[in-house]
């Protein structure tokens, strides 16, 4: 892991932007601690959603939200083709009216596997660190970032939790429809019934081929990107009750 | 209101059984208060479900916790044709298999004017009583409490906000489906995914139809009864957020 630039403290949150070599070149990701932390902690990985990145305002919200109120660490890295990361555009991600891209599917369909070998090596930097270390682990990824994090949860059998959403079943073999059965931990999943991208029937059933026991669905009107905040409390009080 | 019988108190709640004079003939129902309260202070109204009656144990059990937890009045009445009313079987209220009977939903139907009467008699003479009062008001009420609590929440503007939900638009002229539209307080809608009675279709379809901005859909595994204790807890979470 190689740090970029010097640490930034802000009203006690560390953020501090790293490198690690992944499946497919470099993996920029950044790195939030409490100010003056050490030892091990629960640490929150992080899913960005499609065309955002690591740094987008609501995954530095929820990064700084979790460590003030928690004291957990927090990390996100760039997808593929997101970021700092060379952007590819897939064309039409967002085709008003016509729901997610066929494009944009297939694109991410094809990355997932490299995309998980990218959190697993990101995962393994970041146990090295003495302010994160091996404590319990959980994600947070919707949209893109469960696309992406589905496979990666069934794969990573550390994650003792999840919070995923705002996708569905759109065919049998989506890597993120195939994976969730072997999914086993506590899942949050997350859903608009308004979802522009994502109609609430294949996110139902995206929900019900999850293979935890423990899961629950939390559904609220308006569009994909109008999640509300009583979610992310949500999703704060749900990592809470597994990782602390 | 006459009561039945002498108050009894256990572990700082008080039960007391009344009868009213309803719509159509007596109105059995119990009221929980707080040992030696005085005073208004919030009430909630408790609708039971199909073959239940108002004081099957959920219905206790959720009437005890919001007594003792948060110092509520809670009541709950039979419904027609349930309990201490003469039971009125409906036939096959659960045919194996066949989902909900449409003789059940006819039944019901046909008694939810009727039954919207009764509860806005109870909550007059409640009100009159001097440790009930005229504080907030909410609802809580699944399956046939939510076939007869929508209408009876749609015709009574003081209730600050509702829990519904193990029920479906099976028709868009099933009553509870007309007067959701009209429901404009703050819902927490329930869902079992695997409802043997209510496809979750039809409760997403019932959840999109109630008129509230303000109102999520919680949904977990398993059967029409096996709503987990996770959501009875969300219940008095929501009631704390309106009512106190």
């Amino acid at each position: 892991m190689e740090f970029i630039g010097e640490p930034a403290a802000s009203h006690g949150v560390v953020e501090r932007r790293f490198d690690i070599k992944g499946a497919d070149g470099v993996v920029p990701g950044i790195v939030w601690t409490p100010e003056a932390a050490s030892g091990p902690r629960p640490l929150v990985l992080v899913g960005h959603g499609g065309t955002g990145n690591k740094r987008m305002p609501y995954v530095l919200s929820l990064a700084r939200r979790l460590v003030r109120h928690a004291g957990y660490a927090v990390a996100a890295i760039d997808g593929p083709g997101h970021g700092d990361r060379v952007y590819v555009s897939t064309g039409d991600d967002r085709a008003a009216g016509d729901g997610i891209s066929n494009a944009f599917m297939t694109s991410v369909a094809a990355s997932a596997n490299a995309m998980t070998a990218d959190w697993t090596a990101t995962l393994q930097e970041l146990r090295a660190l003495d302010d994160v270390g091996d404590g319990p682990l959980g994600y947070w990824g919707l949209s893109m970032g469960t696309m992406f994090g589905s496979p990666f949860v069934a794969a990573t059998p550390a994650v003792r939790c999840a919070v995923l959403g705002l996708m569905g079943t759109f065919d049998d073999s989506n890597p993120w429809t195939t994976a969730a059965a072997a999914i086993t931990c506590p899942v949050l999943f997350l859903v608009q019934t308004d979802d522009e991208l994502v109609p609430p029937a294949k996110a139902l059933a995206l929900f019900r081929s999850i293979g935890s026991e423990d899961k629950r669905l939390h559904a609220h009107p308006g569009a994909h990107s109008a999640v509300p905040p009583e979610e992310i409390q949500a999703s704060e009080d749900f990592f809470a009750r597994h990782l602390t």
